[in-house]
Order: structure tokens, then C-alpha cells, then sequence
């Protein structure tokens, strides 16, 4: 099946819209006419969806999922171009990530990854092209590179913020890191720049970029320690849970499992192509319209629209105050990710930042194609921002400009296919994964998290531990649904909920 | 509540059998006569059957829950003694683990967890006591010694184990590391003694030690170094995972709410002091005969008796080859955990090694008791083992020996009480977690975890992954109830489950 979502190309096609995936869902709805009034209806089949849906059907619920595109996974899904998964969003996951690692294993897909970094053949170096010049080094020149750099970035407290953020999933513990969501990137870099080399620099920037999608001014530094504190506090476990495993088969390819489990318990009704307009609360019932003007009436309603597309729903009664203004204040990730198929094997183990010069200031070498070709994925971001569909032209020279001739024996690479979804413009997401200027965490976590009478909000973007991550989705979907199963069991028992 | 399990003992009172804790369920069955047949008989009220027990009856399953002693928990559960939890068994936990994370999250937990240590003040050193003489040092040379000896130990590939063991979850993928399964750990010592300096080696075995509760000849090298790649192949890591954050409330705080949780559904039925001697499979039904003659039956059966107790327990049609084979080699772990308090606030900070010559070899300090004394936890195992309860003066006496007076400003320090679980006589126990001798892993791990027609044998003790671990006992209760659930799902609707 082929999504409306993404878009490829290639010389002798040029540029498409709607790239092939095995999360399209057909026929788009099983929603019968007969159908009354469900125990829960979840907005989005994002893993956050999936998972509050699946979960709430296996422990007996009766669900209505609704989704505003064809497909599931939201802003993780993966296409298959010639049975080759190419990556449109969130991609990357490890074991240390509890909520997808236990899905992982529930689904005995734990030897189904695989590395995204093969240095066992071919060019086998970092491209490092700064405002210093092209220069290239190896995998352990890099890691060292960036390890130093980021250490100094980190080291806010002598134990390079363990002392300052000991738990992770509990990142405003301590005062002095409250204080450090009044800081961008930036202020934090401008703190320790006497200590950086110009190289130091431009691969600490590149790299937090990579993490936020934003600018160094708008990006909280606080939100980028706690990611630093999820990876273990150091350079090796942020590339060990960032950038290193992946799917096989694909996002889409795990996806898929949450939605047929709860299929399977014959308890979930779904429809696709059903963008969401409004929400109204009885306080006995809520009724979500959706713009053709369906209506579906539940107990309860899980909301996983993300952060930066709330906006867009009218919610009756309002939503409180606190929740409005972190809507009104959004995430900054744009990122731009764009997969390029090249006919050289020997990049498979090439890495390189080109910043700030490039659209595409950092990639590496992914996969190799079932032609034999090196996949590399390569990021922008809203730093020098591009939307990628607009001119393939200037696309495909971001793209070579990853590669400085005299680096690569005086090649300058052929770009053989580009597959890329437009996070920024895709109304459903508004950006990629969730990135949050100074402040919003500080003052508006909390609000972003509580339920607004029988509607829940469950979504990455506000998940404790991995936020902006798909563990995080799967988390959060996972506490909505306990809330809802626990809360309906209760009262239909005559019992409170047991703690 | 007062369990049967677990001894205390103190100057006024001596030596006492059973110690209080909020694992005890009470009244300790919830069976009526006029129960006929369940959908499934879990065995085991540990991490693993308390899991599955749950899972199945929140996924809509009729539960039986079974279990030989008065309290939940298995090997792992907490005393409480004047309103302080101490950990009789299993402790530590760690957001990177999986599946006890997915839980302590959903739980909403995740702010309860404290730090065992505390080097804030008090005397702020690690004591070193080998064949070398006494010592003391820092935290940080402590740090740099382990680390180092521990890196020599892993570092099998110039990787300190990524490339051997690239994979936690799937140790056996290389073939260099199926034969890590030949050695034992003392096989591997005498592969780098020559590298290895006296402190080295003696910090190296004791923490070797402390991690199997074996002997260096009888534990895998194999096994030991799964253990570290789960840890992400640091001795930092080694210290975060498995001795660093712990249950403000103790282990049974935790352990109840999946108890609770299950009890709420009214789905389960449950009887404590119950232990089983026989089982039945007759392909249509499976039989359960307590050893007071009780019988039960179910579609499915759900054990979770670890593997040491397993011969115990008859079977009809007996077990096959393999994992009768694995039951007779059993796992070589049978460690001392004994708890002191110490009436001395100023070893809140201090942590030891007293090896070989002492019983207990590997101690910290553990927390600070409401009397303001200090909690010391020590470890032995089978290498130079005792029965802690056999002779209370050997043990106090191992309990002084960890502190050498001249490295304590001359004091040797008073014993206000012990705690203590002897789990080498615990007959549901045999031993405590699971650490397999060369050969039992590479031979048998499949075996053991064979489903056996309508049983299905459950256990930490052959989990993937966190193996040994809580989080490895809820991964397998999870794949346990999965299994059944999804299958009898499908019998009952005329549908393959699906995939």
C-alpha cells in the first residue's frame, strides 16, 4: 500500500509524492453504522495511540482509534522502496529504553535489530568540513572529538551532571536544574567557550542540533542534559541509544503489531482519513467530531495529538489555562531528514558534519540498498532551514555537499534516490520529534501532562524519561489507558481503583 | 504482617525466626469450593508469577495463583523492621532495565526510588582488606582499581566485550562468544593474571564473586560477561545497574501493586501456602496436586519454580531430555546477603572488601536506619560459605571482620541487629538468583525455556536479558501470560492468533 505521506525521487521519476508502507491500513475503517457509544476513543495511531488502544482493548475495553492520516506509526514509520525500509522519522532504539525494549521482547523481536554503522569496509572516516576547512579523521578521532567536546558541554557539576540530574526521569529534582532550563544551547556554550577548539565547537553544535532540530538559541540546554542523563552521561551511550539500532524490517514493521494484537481482540474499532475537529466533554460523555462531520461518543477520550498541533482542535469546555499556553509557546524541532541512495559501497562507513555551511549538516552512512548502494540519512534542521520537496535541485546539492571531493578520491557522489517526509509542513505534526525552548518544561510540564476532565493527553512530547522518543510515546500511551481501564473498572464495579 | 521467611536477631531478643513485611497476604487464600476450572494456574507468587498472574487477569483470563509460602515475592521482598525496609533479596533497579522500569513507571514509582549510597559524610573511604594487608582508599581510586580490573577481565576483544558481545540480549550470536561458555571465571583470570596487579586481582574476584554468589572455577565466564554488557560495558555501569538505586518503601512496596492490580480485576483466585508436588498435562487439561492434596485444573499452566526447585516438582508426562538435564546441573549461586546495623552514622559512607579471608567479603553502606545507625549490607556466597543462622557469633563475627579496627580509628564496631534470608536453605529457593556454571547456558538456555504442551515454564533464571534480575522475572511472567492469552484468544474465537 502506498501512504499519501513522504515523498521520493529519482532521475528517471523525478519527484513523488506518497512513498509505499506496510503501516497503511486497508480498508481505512471496520467502524460499522451500528456502532454506539465506546468505552474509550484515542485520537492518533502514533505508537502513543497504538499502544493506549492496544492496551485498552486487551484488558476489555471497547476502543475506537481515529487517525487523521492512512497509516499508522504518526512521526515513526518506515517506507519500503524495493523492499528496503527507509526511516521517515524515529528510528533508533535500545534496550536501556524500558517502555519500547519491553514491547521489543513482548513481540520476540529482540534479534530483529540491527546496526546502523557498518566500519568494516570501504572509506571508513569522518568528514569533518567547518568554517576551519574539509578535513577527515577516523571513527575513534570522532568519537574522541566529540566526546571532549561534549563532556565540556555537560560538566556543569564535576561529574559531568550526575550530581546535578541523578535520575533522569526526574529532571527538575534538583534546584540548580531548574536553573538550567533558563539557559539555551547557546547561553551554556557562550559559559564554556573559552575551553572549546573551533573543532570542539563545531561538533558540540552540530550534534546538539542533530538532538533538537532547532537553533542553539531556542533550544532548552536543560532538555539536552536530560537527554545526556538518559544516555548514561556519556559520548559512547548516546551514540549506543541514539543512532545505533534499528529495525530490519522497519519501523512500520513493529508498528504493525500493536494494531493487529488489538485487532485481534475483536474490541477495536478504527478509521483512518479521519482528521479530528472538535471535542466536547458532558462530563457524562464526551463526543469528538471529526471534519466530515462524523461523531463518536465515549467515556473517555485519550488524546496523542502532539504539542504542536493541539492548536488546531476546539476543545468544549476549553482547555485550562496552563495547557493553552504551552500550546501557544510549541516545541522547536524542525528537523529535516532526508534518506540519499548513492552508488558507492565504500561510503557505508562514512560519517561527516558539514557545518554550518550546509542545509544538511550531519549524516551518516545507514544501510546498503538490496542494489548494493550506500543509504546515507543525513539532518537539517530549523538552523538553516529547508523544506526538501520544494527544489530537488537544491536538495540533491545539500546532499553532495555532505561530500568534499578532495575527501572522497575526487568523487563527488551520484545521488541515485531521495526519500524524505516534510516534518514541518505535515499539518498532523507540525515538526518532528518534540524539542523545547528554555522555560517550557520548567513552567508548563506539569500542565502539558493532567487530563482536562474525561479527556487524557498522552504524547511523547511530554512524557517523563525518554520524551520526544518512541519509548516515551509507548509510555505514555501505556499510563492513559491503565488510568481509563483502572478508573471505568472501578466505577462499574461499585470499587476504587486499587493502589 | 509476620512472614515464616527470614531471621533477625539483636542483643535483647537473639536469634529470630520469620520477620515482618507488607508482602504477607492475608487471609492467605481467596479460593471458594465451588471453583471448577480456570483458564490458567500460575505457580509462583515471584516478580515472574505475579507478572503473568496479572497480565492474564487485567487481559480477561481466570487466575490461579499458587504459592508455597505466606508472602509475594519470591527472591525478592523486604522486611520491615521499625518502619525500614531491608532488602532480603533482589534490590536494585535501574530505568535501563526494561521491563521492571515499564512497571515502576506505570506504577507512577518512578520518583521512590533512593540511593544505597551516600559518601556526603562519615568516613567517606572503601576499606581493602586482601592477603596484601588492610587498606584504605577513596571512592574514586576504589572506582579506578574496579574499573581497571575489570577492564582487563572483559576486554576479549579489544573492545571490552562490544564486539564479542555486540548484543546483550542474544549472547550466543557469535561464535566467539559461544566458546566464553568453555571457560569458567577462573579459566579467564589465568588467561590475564599476568597482567593483573595484586589489588587487581583481588578486587576482580571479589566483585566477580559478589555478581555469582559461586566459586571462580564453577560460574561462567560467559554469564559474567553478559552481565557487563547489559551494564554497557563499564564499571560505571556495573555500579548503576546493580547497586545503586533501590525502593524507598523496600521491594514489597513495589511487588504488592501487581498483586493489587490483579486482585482488583476479581479475576483472580489465589492461595498461599500452597506448595505444589505434582503436575498433570492431559492435553486438554492440566492437573495441579498440592502436597495437601488440593487439585486444581486449567486449560494452561503457567510455572514459574526456579530452576534449582524443579526436581521437587513431578511431572505427568515427565519433562523432556534438556530440561530435565538443566534441572540436574541446576545454577551455582548461592549467596550470603546479611544486613547489620551498626550504631556508627559516620559508615553511611563507607564501602569494603575483605577477601579471601572473610566470610563476607563485599559490603556498603546501605542507608541510614530511623534509630540513626548505619545499614551496612554484606555479601558472601558458595566460595567460603555459611548458614548465617547456624552460629550467630560466627556471623557477627563476619559482620566485625569487615571493619578493621586500625582502618577505624580503632573502633570495631557494635552490632545493634541482623537481618537475614538464608536462601541456600529456602526449599523455593535452592540457592539465590540464577548464575549458571560453564556450559549450562550454551547447552541448555533453550531447553529451559520450552514450553512443555500445556505448561509453560517461566523464571528469571532463563530470561534473556536482565537474566537473574527482576526484570528478567516480569519479561517472562509477560511472555508467559502473552502466550496463553493470545492462544486461548484464538481457540475461543475460531482465529490463528495473530502475529
Amino acid at each position: 500500500m502506498t501512504s499519501r505521506d513522504g515523498y521520493s525521487w529519482t532521475k528517471a521519476s523525478g519527484l513523488k509524492q506518497g512513498v509505499p508502507s506496510i503501516g497503511v491500513i486497508s480498508p481505512s475503517t471496520n467502524v460499522s453504522s451500528a456502532e454506539s457509544k465506546y468505552d474509550v476513543i484515542v485520537i492518533g495511531a502514533g505508537y502513543c495511540g497504538l499502544t493506549a488502544a492496544r492496551n485498552a482493548a486487551i484488558e476489555g475495553l471497547r476502543v475506537l482509534l481515529l487517525e487523521g492520516r492512512d497509516r499508522i506509526g504518526g512521526r515513526s514509520w518506515s517506507s519500503n522502496i524495493g523492499d528496503y525500509p527507509f526511516e521517515m522519522g524515529g528510528t533508533w532504539v535500545h534496550w536501556g529504553q524500558a517502555n519500547v525494549w519491553r514491547e521489543i521482547a513482548r513481540y520476540q523481536m529482540t534479534n530483529e535489530l540491527v546496526n546502523s554503522f557498518d566500519f568494516s569496509k570501504g572509506v571508513n572516516h569522518f568528514e569533518f568540513d567547518t568554517a576551519q576547512g574539509d578535513a577527515t579523521m577516523n571513527h575513534e578521532q570522532e568519537d574522541e572529538l566529540m566526546a571532549s567536546a561534549l563532556g565540556k558541554f555537560f560538566n556543569v557539576d564535576g561529574s559531568f551532571g550526575r550530581k546535578i540530574m541523578p535520575l533522569p526521569h526526574d529532571t527538575f529534582k534538583t534546584e540548580k536544574a531548574v536553573d538550567l532550563d533558563k539557559l539555551s544551547a547557546l547561553d551554556r556554550i557562550n559559559q564554556i567557550s573559552h575551553s572549546l577548539t573551533l573543532d570542539e565547537r563545531a561538533a558540540l553544535e552540530s550534534f546538539i542540533l542533530l538532538c533538537s532540530g532547532g537553533t542553539l538559541e531556542t533550544m532548552s540546554f536543560h532538555e539536552m542534559m536530560h537527554w545526556w542523563a538518559m544516555c548514561g552521561y556519556t559520548y559512547q551511550g548516546c551514540l549506543d541509544y541514539l543512532i545505533t539500532w534499528k529495525f530490519r524490517g522497519g519501523q512500520s514493521s513493529f508498528a504493525i503489531k500493536f494494531f493487529n494484537e488489538a485487532l485481534a481482540t475483536k474490541r477495536l474499532s478504527y478509521a483512518f482519513d479521519s482528521p479530528i475537529k472538535s471535542v466536547k466533554d458532558t462530563g457524562n460523555n464526551v463526543t469528538v467530531t471529526t471534519r466530515d462531520g462524523q461523531q463518536y461518543q465515549a467515556d473517555r477520550l485519550i488524546s496523542t495529538v502532539p504539542l504542536n498541533v493541539l492548536e488546531a482542535l476546539s476543545f468544549d469546555p476549553p482547555l485550562p489555562i496552563g495547557k493553552q499556553s504551552a500550546i501557544s509557546i510549541g516545541h522547536v524541532n524542525q528537523c529535516v531528514k532526508v534518506h540519499a541512495e548513492i552508488p558507492d559501497k565504500d561510503l557505508r562507513s562514512w560519517t561527516g558534519v558539514t557545518y554550518p555551511h550546509n542545509k544538511l549538516f550531519y549524516a551518516i552512512g545507514d544501510g546498503t540498498t538490496p542494489a548494493g548502494n550506500t543509504h546515507i540519512v543525513a539532518f537539517g534542521g530549523k538552523f538553516n532551514h529547508m523544506n526538501a520537496e520544494e527544489n530537488v535541485e537544491d536538495t540533491l546539492g545539500a546532499v553532495k555537499g555532505l561530500f568534499a571531493p578532495e575527501n572522497n578520491n575526487g568523487r563527488s557522489p551520484d545521488v541515485a534516490r531521495l526519500v524524505f517526509h516534510n516534518w514541518s509542513r505535515d499539518e498532523f505534526s507540525k515538526g518532528a520529534w518534540f524539542f523545547p525552548p528554555p522555560g517550557l518544561l520548567a513552567n508548563h510540564l506539569e500542565a502539558m501532562r493532567s487530563r482536562h476532565g474525561n479527556i487524557l493527553f498522552a504524547n511523547s512530547d511530554w512524557a517523563v524519561g525518554w520524551r520526544s522518543f518512541i519509548d516515551g510515546a509507548i509510555q505514555e500511551g501505556c499510563r492513559a489507558a491503565f488510568e481509563v481501564r483502572t478508573e471505568l473498572q472501578a466505577q462499574r464495579s461499585g470499587d476504587m481503583p486499587h493502589s
